[in-house]
Order: C-alpha cells, then sequence, then structure tokens
C-alpha cells in the first residue's frame, strides 16, 4: 500500500468508526494523534496497523542488521516489538554506514504537568539512539498544539512545556546535543523555521488534512494548520544554527505510532520540497493499568503511574489496579496458568525489566500456574519504585538554568 | 446589517459570482482581498458595498466632527469621498479628545517591485493621519501571504518586501513613530506576535473563512490560517515591545476596502479575545488607466503609472492610455460635454490634484465641453511627473541602513 493510499484508508477507518455506523466499525482499533481506541482486550492489532499505515515492520533482519551496524545489542524496546514499526530505517543505517551524518527528532504535547510512564518510552529509546549513533536531537515541545485543542491559555500552556522540559532532561539526554524547544518560543525566535511551515503549508490542503486527520468544517483554522509545525522540525532547514544551514540533513523520528499521521503527511511533501523524508521507527502504546481498552489519563491518577508518584503510591497503584491475567481462584491459577498477553503487570515489565532471561522465566511461571499475579506485581513494583525514584533525582537537579540550556537556539557540539 | 450578516451576504455574492450563475450575477460588484470586480463603467457601486460589508458611511457630520477635533481641515482624499466608508471612527475621536492613545496598522502585500500610484493612496492618508494624531504606526509586509497566494519563492517574497519597505518609507514616515515588519522576519522573532496568532486561529472555523473569503477544500492550509496573521496586528499584544505590554491599546486601520473581510472576521473575535475591536477607514479603489473595468497589473506596465515611471513614460501612458470621458469629435464635446465621471484623468486628479476650486473648475469646464479631454491629460501629467519626480528622488536616499532602522524590533517614540 502507497503512503498515499494508507491516508486514504486511515480516513475511511475514521469516518468508518464514527457513532452510529455499521458492525464493521466496532471491530476496528482508531488510532490517530488524539484517539486510541482498542476493539480487543489484548490492546491495538498492530499487524493490521502496519498494512493500514503503510509502514514496515521491524523485523529480524532489520534488528539483525542494526546489530551488526552499531556493533552492539539494540534496545530491548526494540528487541522486544514494543518499538515494532518504522519507515526507511535501512536508508538510516546506510547513511550511518557511509557517515553521511543524520539527526533524531521527537516531541511531546504540554498538556499537563502528570507525566506517566507511557510518556517515557520514546524518550528512552530516544537516547539509546543518541548514545549509540552520536547524532544532534531536537525535541519539539507542541505548547501551541495543546493551547489549540484543550482548555488551556497560551500561558499554561507554556509554561507546561518548560516542566515536560525538566521531565526529558531527567531522561539523560547530552546537553551539547539537544536542542528542546517550545513552539512558541522557537517560532517566535526562527525565521528559518516559520518559512519551513510556511512551505508546507503551500502544499498541503483542506482536503488532505480532512482526509488524514478527520478534520471538518466546524475546526478552528489553527488546527488546521498545525500538521505543518509538527512536519516542520523533520527538515534540517527549520534549524539553521545546528545545520549549518544545510537544508537536507535526514532525520530519524523515534514516536509513538499514532503520531505517524502527521509524518505520512510530513513525507508527502517532503519530495515537492527537494528535501529528504524523514524515517520513523515507531513504539506500541504503554497501556493503562485498567488495561489497554482503558485510558490513561492525568485526571485519573488510577490509570497509570505518573513520574511524580511515591514509592508507596507505585505500590497501591500496582496492586490495587493493575489488570491480572491470572484465574479467579488459586487452585483453577495453578491448573490453567495466567494469560500475559493481558496481564499488565507482565506487560509493564516487558517494557522495563531489562534481563531478558528473567523477563522469559517470569513468562513461563506465570503462563504454567507456578506464579501467581502477586509475584510479577511485586516484581514490577521493586523495577518501577527504583526506576521512578532515580528519575526524581534527576528532575531535581535540573533547574531552570539547566533548562534554559538546553532550550537556548544554539549550535550543538557537531560541524556540518 | 450585523457584521455577521455582511460576511454572509459576502460569502453569498462570492458564491452568485461563480461562472455558469445566473444573470443577477452579472449585475454585482466583486470585492475581496483578491478580486475587485466592478459590473460599471463608472466602476465598484460604493453604497451599494457599505450596505453589504455592514460598514458606515464617511458623511459630512463625520467629517465636520473631524475638522472640529483636530482642529484642521481633513485630508483630501477623506474630504472628496475617495476614503468613504468607516468602521467605529467615532470612537477614534471620543478616545483622542480624551488623550486616550490609539496606534495605526497599515500594510502592503509585496508580491512586485513595481508599485503603482494606487498603492501609494493609503498610505498617503496614513501618512497624514500620523501627523494629525502623533500616534505610533506598524506597517505590515504579508511576504508569507504572497508567497502562498503567487508563484513566488519564499526567498523572493521576503526580497520584495524590503524593497517595497524603501517605497513606503519615501512616503515621509516618521522613523521614531514607524515599524514596518516582514511577516518572515517578525513572526521569526516576536513569541507575543505567535501567540496572538495562535488565540485568533483558535476562535476561527474553516466554514468561517469560508464563508468570509471563499476558500474550499482545495485551497492549502496556509492560506485558511492565513487571516489570523493579518489580523494579529490590529492588537496591541503583538507589539509589546511598542506597547509596553498593554494588550489593549486601540487600533485604526486606514486600507482599501477589499481588505476588510479580515477585519470583519478580526472585529468578530476582538471581543472573545477581551480585545478592543479595530476601527476602519475604507479607501475606494484607484482605477487602471483603462478604467475601472480594467486590471492594474505589475505585468501590464500601461494599466497605470509605476513609482519607478520616467516623466516621458507618464506622459506617453497618460496620452495614450488614460480612457477619455470625452466625445467622438471635438464639436460633439464642444456641444454635449465630457464626462467627469469615466474620464479617468480626472478620476486621477480627485486623488492627486489638492487644490480644491482648481479641481472645481476643471470639472465644470470639462463637463460643459469647454475643456478638451488633452487639458485634462497636460494637467494630470504635470502633477504626476512632479509627484513621481518627487517619490524617486525621496526613495533614492532610502538606504538599506535606514530600512533596517525602520523594521527593527524595538521601542518607539512613546511612552504607554
Amino acid at each position: 500500500m502507497s503512503e498515499q493510499e494508507a491516508a486514504n484508508a486511515l480516513a475511511e477507518t475514521k469516518i468508518g468508526d464514527a457513532p452510529n455506523d455499521g458492525d464493521n466499525a466496532k471491530d476496528e482499533d482508531v488510532v490517530d494523534p488524539w484517539t486510541v481506541h482498542s476493539a480487543s482486550d489484548t490492546g491495538v492489532d498492530y499487524d493490521k496497523l502496519i498494512v493500514r499505515f503503510g509502514s514496515s515492520k521491524i523485523d529480524d533482519a532489520l534488528i539483525q542488521r542494526m546489530e551488526a551496524v552499531i556493533k552492539r545489542p539494540v534496545h530491548h524496546l526494540i528487541r522486544r516489538g514494543l518499538f515494532f514499526s518504522q519507515r526507511d530505517m535501512h536508508t538510516v543505517l546506510d547513511h550511518y554506514e557511509k557517515g553521511i551524518p543524520f539527526y533524531l527528532y521527537t516531541g511531546r504535547g504540554p498538556s499537563s504537568e502528570a507525566m506517566h510512564l507511557g510518556h517515557l518510552v520514546p524518550f528512552i529509546v530516544t537516547k539509546w539512539l543518541q548514545d549509540v549513533f552520536d547524532v544532534p536531537l531536537v525535541v519539539q515541545l507542541t505548547d501551541d498544539e495543546k493551547f489549540l485543542w484543550k482548555d488551556l491559555t497560551v500561558d499554561e500552556t507554556h509554561r507546561l512545556a518548560y516542566e515536560n522540559a525538566k521531565d526529558i532532561i531527567a531522561c539523560g539526554f547530552d546537553e551539547d546535543k539537544t536542542f528542546i524547544f517550545s513552539d512558541y518560543d522557537y517560532i517566535g525566535s526562527s525565521p528559518s523555521f516559520y518559512k519551513t511551515m510556511c512551505r508546507i503549508q503551500k502544499l498541503v490542503t483542506f482536503n488532505q488534512v480532512k482526509g488524514i486527520f478527520g478534520f471538518d468544517e466546524s475546526t478552528c483554522i489553527g488546527k488546521i494548520s498545525f500538521p505543518a509545525i509538527q512536519a516542520a522540525p523533520s527538515f534540517s532547514c527549520a534549524f539553521p544554527q545546528i545545520f549549518n544551514n544545510k537544508p537536507t540533513i535526514p532525520c530519524l523520528i523515534p514516536c509513538a505510532i499514532d503520531q505517524d499521521p502527521y509524518f505520512r503527511m510530513t513525507r508527502d511533501v517532503a519530495p515537492r520540497l527537494g528535501l529528504p523524508k524523514p524515517a520513523l521507527l515507531h513504539s506500541k502504546f504503554f497501556p493503562a493499568l485498567q488495561g489497554p481498552r482503558s485510558k490513561m489519563s492525568a485526571s485519573e491518577p488510577n490509570s497509570s503511574i505518573f513520574l511524580t508518584d511515591t514509592p508507596k503510591q507505585i505500590k497501591t497503584k500496582v496492586n490495587k489496579y493493575a489488570f491480572s491475567g491470572g484465574r479467579d481462584t488459586v487452585e483453577e491459577h495453578r491448573k490453567l496458568g495466567g494469560n500475559c498477553d493481558v496481564d499488565v503487570s507482565y506487560q509493564y515489565l516487558r517494557f522495563f525489566l531489562e534481563d531478558d532471561e528473567k523477563l522469559e522465566k517470569i513468562r513461563q511461571d506465570y503462563t504454567s500456574g507456578e506464579l501467581l499475579t502477586g509475584h510479577l506485581k511485586a516484581e514490577l513494583i521493586g523495577i518501577l519504585q527504583k526506576l521512578i525514584a532515580e528519575h526524581q533525582e534527576r528532575r531535581a537537579k535540573v533547574t531552570d538554568e539547566v533548562v534554559q540550556r538546553f532550550m537556548k537556539v544554539r549550535k550543538l557540539k557537531y560541524n556540518y
């Protein structure tokens, strides 16, 4: 399927998922930047999504090639298929082998102070990629987007961008290699970024954003033109200070799969701008404690583990809310075994327990019925308490001055 | 008629004027920011336009009040009805009487180096208003708009903005009171401007810009969101450096009537932003040499007098192309008299011959048949040769350094 066909298919899916539609609609997952709705207890059907979006699977051949090129194992989030889909990743590896420079771009929409575990996932892999490839990283904080979509003021979303920047910096990014920016601030300080936006906006019609994003005639004009703002950082001409005015340095974007519509659009306009298409690495969604059919939300503290949670909160939430794949009684569980595919503690362990052998042992023993859910929860609680405590420790060291340094418009350590 | 009704009426008119429509359409003038089409040899029916747009006539009572307040005669372009329509001009005078500060905002779309006489008209009255009221002026050069609408590159429209700035400065604006800006540069250097754009873009839907500007689903998203960019300078919060961060300093916009759709939209969103509605002064259109049914165009050098024309070109163009309201033969003319309503030389004299008595004498003598078209043309040629030569002399003194000074983001001489 071409990208355009995939875009059309997505549009059709969204129409199909409208209320009062036929039965087929109920069987389809909905995945776009604002809605992730899974039709099944095991979550979104990611194989179907790859076909619908027209991306490629991260298969064994790609992983083997990556490991050969970078001369080390890939990150466990990639190895375990939690990053599952990609576009042009082989081209990125070609570039790396030939010594052609590229850069990383990811982002966050600052709609709340309360970032949760799931928000960390793209940043964890982004940091790993930065360490492995030694390339510049730009991080877009779309405060303008959150103002347009949410019932928040300009000032509040701007403030949240700076708060969220602290959590992102606490992931361990290298200050010499990383530019974090608020859209308000950077658009308001870079004619090159605004010009790149304009060039994209000239090439995309209302019909196209309607098809890709489901906008309609009552959508505000800010939302309608926003996709160009998320597209712009995919092109190095948006950052002349970093890329020494070279407009065609290629870009790799690690992100959750729901952001792909923006980059399908970006890849569609790139050749018409004479610029390289960005490559992508897509992650699966991090499930809510209650399971993948439930929604994680900052306004529902028990829906996830937040980066601000205390050890006690983490313990209580996991014990009380993490959906169990175990059986109704211990006897039944011992006999029939637990279901890892729906057990949220096991799913979380896949994200955060790094030891492959230990994870596989847990999987086998839980599936056979030897381990009870309580064991998985205890394991997870220990890991998350440590991970969150360490994050909080690093975040406490991120002063306003540190944030200012990361967000200053400047050259990075690279010479292009 | 309310402004919303007027906006709807305009949208209907535009639909009515589409090709293959009924007979009624042919009788309607089309006036929007991209099309001015007059159904009659005498030009647009401005009285009808006032009704359709929902603005108010600049009537004798207003002119008398203006003269009383400013303690001098109004400019002849206002006195002669060449500025004919307004919104909230009485409020502006109220402010002035009470010592409440306000500012002026006008603009230009830099689509060509070749500015013509008609382009000068709003700037002439803007300069007069600046002199009379002693207020700050912001001049927006919409290089982004021209990139979106024309087959021009970003760099070319940006360059044209600086070229056009020289002609605008040559109108005699006071450097201490005037900020001229390119959208690329100023959006790219002012988070406050971009935030103001976002606040407007959140309040305007596709349906609204479709109704006001005639956009459709194949319109690019840049054009769809552009009206917010032309609206933003109507609010003092877009210029914190000039207005000392005061967001509610009122604004008066002198412009040609075809720009009114932007400001109807602006006035619609202003109360929802908690900001004052901009007031307006609207000019009539400056006719092409061939008459008001013909189009002035930079690509048709004989359609108008350009600011770069030589004395010889001016003479040749007026003599050869200025549409005459005279009769077919001298005998007939002496008997029946000329028609000032369609004679382009007379129309141009109304714009540029300052002496009321002399103009009235010409009108009477031409109407009676005493004067031939050649006399009017000779009079006009003399005036335009002087006006253009003086403009060229002033423009030659506008160095790049002078342009940089006018276009620098800075305080003006006022203390707010």
